[in-house]
């Protein structure tokens, strides 16, 4: 590597990293791995048992934080925890130095990005928002996809740290636009899911065997990421979460908000997120999103279940 | 080859062919290529020309087809059509001898595959019903995914002249069970459609460029057939058919007919069935399936465009 | 009443009556009770007993019917029963004279309609399509709406013995004219239930006393035939039949067709007819339309259910 | 009237008005009208010039109305607006006295509402939720429906300021309860727009005249006061604004957010809400919601419009 390559990574180090959820603390175990100096704050101190044993710093504050990093990382729940963290009472912009990045990758309101961004900007903080998709496995093998909204000069100066987290890196657009896509992504893995429900439910009315349609449709005009990986579950019965219905319901509302001040009519994501809201009312919102299935196959006969009416005419 | 082995092809040559379209040309055309004696017959004689000038014989009628044949296939519209050709007067059974294999390749509604099979019995002639999977380009290739029901043996008979046309042969179940799945698999693309235009039309309408778009979420979670193949031809304003909107539609009716009959709930492919005959209506029947893209994304600003309804509260 | 008024009603009589169930019995009786004579034919001959008593005369068959009539009603299940009865070996239009009125008050088709007067045209035999609305009350009190398609003259002469089943008769226009307005009753009709059971499952999730409710919405801008009369109902918990689902399901499919045809988008109507369907799955197809709220409103606690989801953001 | 009765009104003179737009002015110049003091104000001062002329004090905050009154009516546009004028700096609670009653007449969410009467309890300020319905003709008439939230003495002291205002009054139940009835009552409203909708559209389509379409249908299971009242203005192509698009979605929306709080799936609503939204896209907000009648009927061929593929099968 030539001195002038390194000198794009070296004004990064030392980082921070606040969020340590599901997602958040495998990805700042990745790059204390990768040698970066490591601050991290959460809500709750035992996440950060793991990391501190490995080396990391723990701060009293995401403030803190602020004042010990070049670059600061967010992967909090939503719009309102990542408003606290940034911009509250001891959030990162009053610790934060001229200079200071921050790059949240949690799933907000491209509007609450937009927000952030500005009130950085008064503070001399440049800001990228980056969220991510790939789930905890993804997290876990730093192989996430990520979607960066910002300038291209911050997403240059970030690209090695965010190489550890993330094998795709594209950049979309200026500040919000990373979250946008994030949310066309999760308007498109909706409906490719009640593609998968619908498609088995009526398989398994019918008399077929599950497990020989998801062989005979996979690979062809019919074939998605979400039949190929969620089918199988559906098919062996399992509702296990990979990602949960709560989560994605989270992001759906997300997106018909961000529709809605587009006026950008998306009426199968709205219907996709009413039948979701069935599993949320029977209690089963930490279910994986594959159980969208049982909201369509309802317990009844198979195979030549013929219905009286349907012979009539 | 074992003589063993040859013997379960043998007898299933010379083959007939009823149906001459987009599909069942390129299909036909293969079987003559792979050195099968073919006789054919459509309702338009001009689409045969081609046939007949490689070495194909034409026949006056479905009936005359099969008196030639030991197989006829039959690649025709809808039920309607398949109905008269086989049943008719001049059909195939009119014709048949004991022991004919009758392969009916169309998309038709499940009932009508059973009721076929059960009149043919009579007649002691075995049928599959084998629709398929893949487009006018799987037909051209002999790359189509074809889906079988009927008994495991004649698929055995048939299995040598089926690996001419396509490359992934399912058995699925008894007479129907072909066209079940069919309909299952036209389910998932239905819905797979609308998560890709839903998806494109809000990136587009936020003011995304569809393509960083695409390359950003393909490989990933939201990935699909659909938005591979289909998500390029919207970002370039290409509505040309691969597959019709009339056809499409087509389809989807058999299968909200078949869900109809097992009481089984679609509101999903109800609506990609709805949204779609706002292109009839138009009389853009004959586009691609991607003009769904259209129905949702109307004429309208990008970018930018904040509803002020949207800002109130 | 001067000669000439007369004059228009005495060639009605005698009249025919075919088909006995709930609504077509007590429609027969009123004609009877009204001073006409009266020839009757039903699937089952013992409909017909209470009316032979009261001095109709039974026939062996539709045809037979025809032969003893001057007009003849027909009130049977559906476009195929109408088909049978009029078009049918020993139907109708086989026993029909000259100058036989047919007036079918079935709903069905109205393809079918047009169908049946242009084979009838061909036997000198007009028709009218005069479906109703109203139930089995209105049957039973002569209160019916009656839609007529046909021609007026034939309406005209026909004036007489449509008033004594119904108080409401509205011309509409040619033949299947009739029957197309029913269809767009029924669409109304369907999304008015779903109105009703969207509201009211809502309310009481949200702890509201749904008579309270019923109290304070009725004769405002929510007000409905539905919300007035089955609104009640299922604040009572009675799902017991005014119409039922499968007739509700019958009616909304037929819509659906005409709609297809005519390439005319119907959302809301393919998602009621879909939610239906979730009655049908559980076997609840002869239960009152208003158990549509039994689909919306899951049971769970009601009143300050908040969901934790809903206060992440 | 006797001494008795006229105690019961006297605590409540002087009465404060907050809140000046279409349905504030006419309801305020009725309480002046019947004999109330009355100190007013509203966002732009001019909105006040005519109740100023009739006798109205002008103030120069809600915290000014508030000192001047013993109850005070805000019926300002949406949640955001409420919670400012009340709990904002210069709001109404700013410059409460003990014992004030405070009666929000907008349509607001119901949690704002319970946010509201909690603060106010604070203060020694007692609360009513009191969302109308009825429109511009109600407010000038006095004959709104009232559905009140809050105790049931703090209704009993305002009930003849309300009388002066409606003609029914319904209490509901604890505060936020007046607000959750009128989301329900706009559940019903919206739906029974899509069912005109879609059944006037699909007369049209069909070629039947919408006048005797209404006539036919009025009165019987299909009518409802949507249809009543906005069906004739659909046939004689009147879109102007009884009630707007933009004020309908901004009701439906706070009724799906309500409902997403309590798990409560609306499917029918939130395609109503869709469906708005294209006119929405179009620059249609503010024009009554009956113009969702043009989001079904597509421009194009009256009557037999029959397509071709309606007959393939």
């Amino acid at each position: 590597m030539s001195e002038a390559e390194d000198s794009t990574v070296r004004p990064l180090a030392p980082v921070g990293w606040i969020g340590l959820g599901i997602m958040g603390r495998p990805m700042a175990a990745n790059l204390l791995r990768a040698g970066y100096p490591l601050t991290v704050f959460s809500r709750r101190r035992s996440s950060a048992d793991e990391l501190v044993a490995a080396g990391a710093v723990w701060a009293g504050s995401p403030a803190e934080v602020a004042a010990a990093s070049e670059v600061v990382f967010t992967m909090v729940t939503d719009s309102a925890a990542v408003e606290e963290v940034v911009l509250g009472r001891e959030g990162v912009l009053s610790g934060a130095h001229p200079g200071l990045i921050l790059v949240d990758m949690s799933t907000i309101a491209p509007a609450m990005s937009r927000k952030i961004a500005a009130e950085a900007q008064k503070r001399g903080v440049r800001c990228l928002d980056a969220p991510v998709s790939g789930g905890e496995k993804g997290a876990r093998e730093g192989t996430l996809s990520i979607m960066v909204g910002g300038d291209v000069e911050t997403l240059a100066a970030c690209r090695p740290l965010l190489e550890v987290l993330g094998k795709k890196i594209t950049y979309v657009g200026p500040a919000g636009a990373g979250q946008t896509l994030k949310l066309v992504n999760q308007v498109v893995c909706g409906l490719n899911l009640l593609a998968m429900a619908e498609g088995l439910a009526l398989a398994d009315r019918a008399g077929l065997d599950l497990k020989t349609v998801l062989e005979a449709i996979t690979g062809g005009a019919a074939s998605s990421w979400m039949l190929e990986n969620l089918g199988p579950k559906v098919a062996a019965g399992d509702f296990d979460p990979g990602f949960t219905v709560r989560l994605q319901q989270k992001d759906l509302r997300l997106a018909l908000e961000m529709a809605a001040e587009l006026a950008q009519p998306l009426p199968g994501t709205a219907l996709v997120h009413q039948l979701f809201r069935y599993l949320e009312a029977r209690g089963e919102s930490e279910e994986g999103t594959q159980a969208l299935y049982k909201v369509l196959r309802q317990p009844g006969l198979r195979g030549s279940t013929r219905i009286s009416a349907g012979g009539n005419e």
